[in-house]
Order: C-alpha cells, then structure tokens, then sequence
C-alpha cells in the first residue's frame, strides 16, 4: 500500500460514507492579520475587539468566511483531490462565532451521488461539519464537486441526487451572532449610516473598486486555509493543462467579493447563511475583480429585534467594472462574470 | 442616494470639517510577523519582547510607521479617494506608544483648502489624530492632498494656507518613548556599537542594502493597512492610466527605507516625529529600492539623559545604489530619487 | 570607521572567533499564521492546540524549521553577508521545544577554515547556537559557507577543517519532543495511520504534490526571518550577477520539502536533527518544486517507547515530478535535484 494520498475517485464514495477530515487546526490573531493583508475587510465588527465589545461580544469574532474556508480547506484531500470543478454551495449555516484561539475540526457525509453520462466523471454531493474544541458546530454547509473516476468500467455506486434547499428560511439563520445592542452599534465608525431599514428589495448596489490578484496571494491565502487542491499550486502541471495556469480557489473569488462589497454594505457585519454560489468561470492572476449586489429580501429574524436580514446576490466580475451590473447576455451568463452568490447577511437595526 | 461611498471631491471640503474615520482596528501579533514580512526590520527593541523589557518597556512597542499607516488607512475613504496625489507630510509626532492588543481610531480636521490655478483640482490640509482604546493619542501629523473637483465650476470653498512647521522642536518630541535605562540597552544584541554621541552632524551614511518590490508585497501591506486608495489594486483602471500600471503607497516606501537604514542607524530605535517628506517619483513593482541618510541635527531631548535625538534626512531611490548618496542633478532631484524623507530619531545616550 | 556593516570576510575570521548575533526575536502565532501561509504544512502537531495538548505538549509548538531559519538568519550579518554559497549543514539537533511568546537568540563560534585553492575564497565552518529568553538552548547545528576575500594576497588565518559527524546516534535526539501518549495521537486527525512500525528501511515515498515558487513569498518568508543576504532580494544588482536574478534562500526550499512531505509522512510530525544537507542547485521563482524520500533507518530511541526516529533522505527537484525517484544520472545528481537532505523525524510507536 503505497503512503502517498492517492484521493479518492468516484467510484470510491458510497453514500452514507462518513469522513472525519484530517488537521484540526487552531486560529489565530495571525489569521485574521493575514486575512486582513489579503483581503482588505474592513468590517468594524472583525477588525476591532472595542467596537465587538462595546455592542455584547466578547471581542471580534473570525470573519465568517476565513471559518468556512479552513472548514473547507480539510475536506479537500479527502474530497476533492481528483476533482475536475466544485459545482456549488448550498444550505451553509454559521452555526457559532469563532475567536482567536479556538480550534476547527471538519467532518464529512456523503449525500449523494451521481455519475455523469461520459462515464469518465460523477457527483459527489458531501454535507460537511465544522467544529470547533468543545464540539460546538460553527458552520454547516453541503458542497458538489465533479470527481473523476479511476477506471471508465467501474460499478456505479448507489445514486442518489440530495433534496437541497434553494434558500434558508429566516429562523434558520443568526445563531453564530449573539444578542447585540443596536444602539451601541455606532455606525460612524462602522463606516456608513445604512441599517436594516434602509435597504429595499431589488435595490442593486455597484461596490465601484477593483482588486487585482497576484499569484503569491492567492497560494498564500489557500495554503494559509490548508487546502490542498492540485490545481491552485503546480505551475509545472497546470501549464500543461486545459488553462495553461494555476486556477485561483473559488473561495478567494468569494471572500474578494466580499471584502469589495464593504463599499455599501459595510454594517451588513456578518454572513449568517450562504444559500448557493456558482463559480460561473475562472479567475487567474492578474485578472483585476469587481462585485455588485442586488437585495433580493429583507427580512426579520423571528424572536429578534437588534438585527435583520438582508438576502444579498453579489456578482463578481473579472475586468469589468459594475457599474452597468452586468450580468446575462441573452440566455447566458456575460462572459466577464465569475461568480454568483446568494446569501444572508445581518444588519443592525 | 446611492449607498456606495464615491469619496469627497475638493468642493465637498470645508475649514473646520471634523471627520471621524471608520474601522477601529485592534492590532495584534499577527500584525506585526506581516511587518516584518514585509520589511524585514531588524531593531531589537520592536523585535524582541526580552530586549524592549530589558529597557524599561512593558514589551515591545508596535513599529512606529506601521502605527503610522493603520492611522493613516483610516482617512483614505474620507479624505483622498478621489486624490491625484499625496503632496506631503508635517508636524507629525508620535505620542503614546502601541503595543499588541491596542484598538485605533482616527479623527482628522481640515484646516487648509487651496484651489488650483487649473480649477481642476485643489489642495486639502488635514491635522489626523489617532488615538487608542482608551482615548489616549498616539499619533499626530498634517498631510496635505491634491484632490480632484467633480465640477471645473464649483464654487470654492474658503480658502487658507495654514502654516506647518518646518521641523518639530526637540521638547516636542519623545512622549511615545517611556524613560530607557541606556546601560541595559545592549548594543551587542542590537547590532551595531554606535549610540548618540557617536554621530555627528552632517554625517552621510549609505545602507547599502537594495530591495526589490512586488505586486503581491505593496498590495498585501496597503490593504493590512485598510488603506483602499485605488490605485494601489486596480490594475484594470491603472492600465489605462497615465502609469499604466498600479502606483505603490508612498508609506511602503517610507517603511522600506525605514527597515534598510537599521544598516547604520541599528540603535536609532525609535522614530519620535516626521518633520516633513516628500514622493518625489512613483515607485512601481519591480524596482529596486536603495537609501542613504545624512544626519542634519543632533539634539538631548530637554530633560532626559537616557536617549538623544537624531535628525535624519533619508533619501530613497529606485534602481540606483546610494554609494554616491545621489540627489540632485541641477536643480532637480536626481531622477532616481523617490523619496525625501526628514525625521527626528531617538538613540540611546 | 563606516556605520555601514559590511560584513566580514574570510581573512577577518579566526579560528575559535565567538560572534554574538544581533537582534533577539520573539516569535508569535503571527509568525505561525504566516509559516501555514507560506508553506501549507499540515502537521497536527503543530497546527492545533488541541491536538499538542491531547498527546503531551503544552500547547502546539512552532514548527522545527521555522526555528531554525529564524536563529539562522540572526547569522547571516556577521557569517554570509560577502558569501558565494551556503556549502552545507551538519550535526543540527533541536534541543528544546519553542513555543509562541518565546524569544530567540544566536551566537555562533568558528570551528573551521580553509581558503580555496584560488585564493579568492575560503570557507568558513560555523557552528551556531539558538536560546530562548531563559537561555536554554532550542537548536544547535555547523555550517560551512564560501566566503569572498577582500584581499587576494591577505595572510591566511590557521586553517582547520573540523570533523563533522556523518550523523547524529539516536542517543543524541529527541530533546525537544516531550515524552507523548502515542495512543493520544489520533493518526484519523492526523491524516495518515502510518505509525513507527509501518516503516521500513529502503522504503521510498514519491510526495506526489507541487508547489510553484513565487519572488513575494520567499522574499517574505527570508525577511520573517531577518535573513538579510543580499542575493535573496536585489534584482537590480543579481540581475548582472552569475543567475540574472534573484536566489531563493536555501531554507525556504527545505521548508517545501518538508511541507510537501506531509503526503507519506503525516506522523512524522518532528524534525529532530538534520544529519545534513546539501544545496545541488539553485531555485528561482517560477519553478515547481516536486519531492521524494527514501526512509533510509529506523531506530528506537533510548529508553523511550512513545515515539522512534526514521532517518529520511528527502530529494526535492524542480520543474520535475518524483514518481520515478530522480536522484543520479551516471556519477552527477539529477540536474532537476536542488536538494539532498538527510535527516531524522520523530513519529509516534
């Protein structure tokens, strides 16, 4: 038995499969300063222990997606080391905040499976867990990924395509975000005079500035989450492959998307709840990234009246900017839109 | 009203504005590993918690400049986003120091407006005060700013010159710096044997060392910074502006000059004040950044024995070593030259 | 007398010369962060608290090379500065564990010189010692470097060429590894269920993955360091030298390795010694660096049964996957070999 992880193809999954992923992995004040230096976020609530204290955190909590990517991250070389493409997100929750100090853990089910019709690939659907040291779960998402299979002719395993839900409802989302005082949040220093109801369904926000990636960035941010997917790193490999480069994380898409996004919606503080995303095509270093976003619900949390939820599809572009909030070009994506994310925010009220 | 901050143009300023800042950030460890990542400074006393508590500090202070930057990042959304250029800073002082866990904050005040002669642009002087968690100010400084007018025809605001002093006077510097015990300042450790009665006015000194910048480096350090002026990211827009490429944060320049004079000025451990400097030419990626200092004044700090002040002019260029200490050619700067730099040091005695 | 260092060269050494480093470093969980971030190593040992804590430790420790390359770099002012090539390394023991909050310090003596038969050069055997703040020691290791002379007809100091064990015993390491509970160490966390038994002397493990090197990141990771060889970060003057560009620090490619080792050797989770290790050919930014080892001993370490020690000789190449083990073509290395290391892992019975 060779030592080296081969990854598991397609024809290795079984449904019901449970996977407890390698690496716990404790976070630190240091990730959150290399989130920062990669990103940009400027998110009072996560860049100052003074202003989380001052509306009833204990001190900031870890940007909520930096927690879904090293959750993320532990599952690849279990999951997706033979992947040709993660196809999508769905049903994430965050379930508890994550401080400096904590410690994430990752387990994986398989929900479902699907071989495609050129026999030579299937779909792995995997509901994954993160935890962190007390067994609490922080986040709660299922991701599908197109996993090559080792040999054409192999059985089929069970199929079985998941019931996934389009979108969370409301009372599913806001447990990572304790009870705050809407009143000490002062969004003065948070950047922008917007609350919860200052924001209208259909309302389309253009986030105006651009982000170029560099290649060092993207590795680092990637390494930094543990993910050790083939095709973000291996110059000398990629470069013979059907890009002729590295491929930049989907999550990095996301979280730049985010950071730019700060730019009209900077007291939406916390991401409560990813409903999908779709990485519609790839980004390589040197492609400059833009984002727009359109409130496609507002709604109150059930029980709760210091926070709202804005249900936000930001769409990022590459070499373009949103002004004109591109989108569809007839039936079909604009060809500069990489992503197309839909989830729920909270904001104060 | 549109939610996305478009940046104030020259006309939207008024003497006496008090802007309060956005994002409070609390600095961590994390903070500093990036800074030296960055820079590669080597002053024991902000390297080495044993050696600043040797001294007489709690532990090792942030790095002067890059409390600087995190102070300076703040004013960027409400002061030059819609900047030409950075023209220049005075009268900066360092007045409490910053140690991992602090929160800051920045408020600024305008107090000069200075239409250009092409109506096109105009001047805006601001005082910026950053302060910490408990309201303590622990930095500072005048920056003045060609911003752009959004209409030719724009009534101008009123307008004043404010006077800016040339230098800051040794009583008025220092206070960031808590009293040192010099005998326990080892200079064996620090690397280098020299202290304060050591230099001598009008002394030149070449730091020998270059270091090449890149895309990935500046980007990384301007955006810990939360700094988010756009044409150190966007490449897309840059590429088609008068550069062609993206301008590099002359604070990056300031602190890679900074790191490169600890070949030298090893003990000169503290900057206490900026007297004035200058971005005489863009830096871009992939130029090589030398520097050498002279030292204009050698001053005791009124009533203390343990450290002396340094007056230190540091002159960077690009692509040019400094054996020559180049840096004037005629009357102009020599074309190598970036960056004309003046400020007060500290040294034990 | 300059202020300028311009480091030593070889007829300024003496035998039995006892240098003490400058600039002390307390190393941080932000120097953690940016070790992950760098190199994506995945060790559980060293990545969570929880982890650490379970089997023995305290909390997590640093990484082993992470302390070596930073008490190595406090060398380099007073070693390398006017070196042409680091020649090698032996005897390196990690004596004690390092922890976030520890400070580091170096002192080096000289043990051996020998001027070249050019007249040019000499080289230079150091052997160097790294502290933390209570003065214990953490590593202890010799290296040889060539260094230039400033004089061709300077007087040659005494010569001595020092015996270098081939190896450390078994005897000799394991210091820095408190005593664990192996049945604590849960190899499902640890991503691999290869214990000390499941090794086997000849055995070979191809560590399949690729990383692409970037000029930010080993320019980042030699500064965290505080390694200021010349070589690592002037392209304007390396760009006329022998490459026509930058050199990666040899340390960087060794922490790749390593790093890329995890694929075959998750348990191996410390280094304990590094018996050698020899630099074959230079690495530049651009290239892929692939990885293999061969377990080339396996021993018990003296009166403990928690943990043995696998003796490793890892192979790193560039720009050539390792499935086939490339090391020799006829008597010379394989001209895709950078490095040949050889050293000894701690890994749980």
């Amino acid at each position: 038995m060779p030592k080296t992880n081969p990854g598991r193809f397609f024809e290795d999954f079984r449904l019901g499969d449970k996977l407890r992923h390698a690496t716990p992995r404790t976070v630190t004040s240091g990730d959150v300063a290399l989130h920062t230096a990669l990103y940009g976020s400027r998110f009072a609530v996560q860049s100052s222990d003074a202003f989380a204290r001052a509306i009833g955190y204990p001190r900031s909590p870890l940007d909520d997606l930096l927690v879904f990517h090293i959750v993320f991250g532990k599952t690849v070389p279990d999951v997706s080391l033979n992947a040709v493409a993660n196809l999508g997100y769905a049903g994430c929750r965050f379930l508890s905040p994550v401080y400096p100090g904590d410690t994430l853990s990752t387990v994986s089910e398989v929900i479902g499976l699907k071989e495609n019709s050129n026999r030579k690939t299937g779909v792995v659907y995997v509901r994954s867990i993160g935890t962190n040291q007390h067994g609490v779960e922080v986040v709660d998402y299922v991701r599908w990924v197109m996993v090559r299979k080792r040999a054409e002719d192999a059985p089929v395993p069970t199929e079985l395509i998941p019931a996934l839900p389009k979108a969370l409802d409301p009372d599913a989302i806001g447990d990572a975000c304790p009870i705050i005082d809407p009143e000490a949040y002062d969004t003065g220093l948070a950047g922008q005079r917007h609350r919860f109801r200052d924001y209208a369904i259909g309302e389309k926000i253009d986030h105006a500035d651009g982000m170029t990636v560099e290649e060092a960035e993207h590795m680092m941010a990637t390494r930094l989450y543990q993910n050790t997917a083939k095709v973000h790193f291996n110059q000398f490999t990629e470069g013979q492959g059907r890009f002729g480069r590295r491929l930049i994380y989907g999550g990095h898409v996301i979280s730049i998307a985010r950071a730019l996004s700060f730019n009209g919606l900077a007291n939406a503080f916390h991401v409560a709840a990813i409903n999908g995303g779709r990485h519609v095509a790839p980004l390589f270093a040197g492609n400059t990234v833009f984002a727009w976003s359109e409130i496609t619900d507002v709604q109150e949390l059930p029980g709760r009246d210091d926070v709202g939820a804005l249900r936000i599809r930001t769409i990022a572009t590459k070499d373009q900017p949103c002004a004109a909030y591109p989108l569809r070009v007839g039936e079909d994506y604009d060809p500069a839109v990489i992503l197309d994310l839909d989830y729920w925010a909270l904001i104060p009220t």
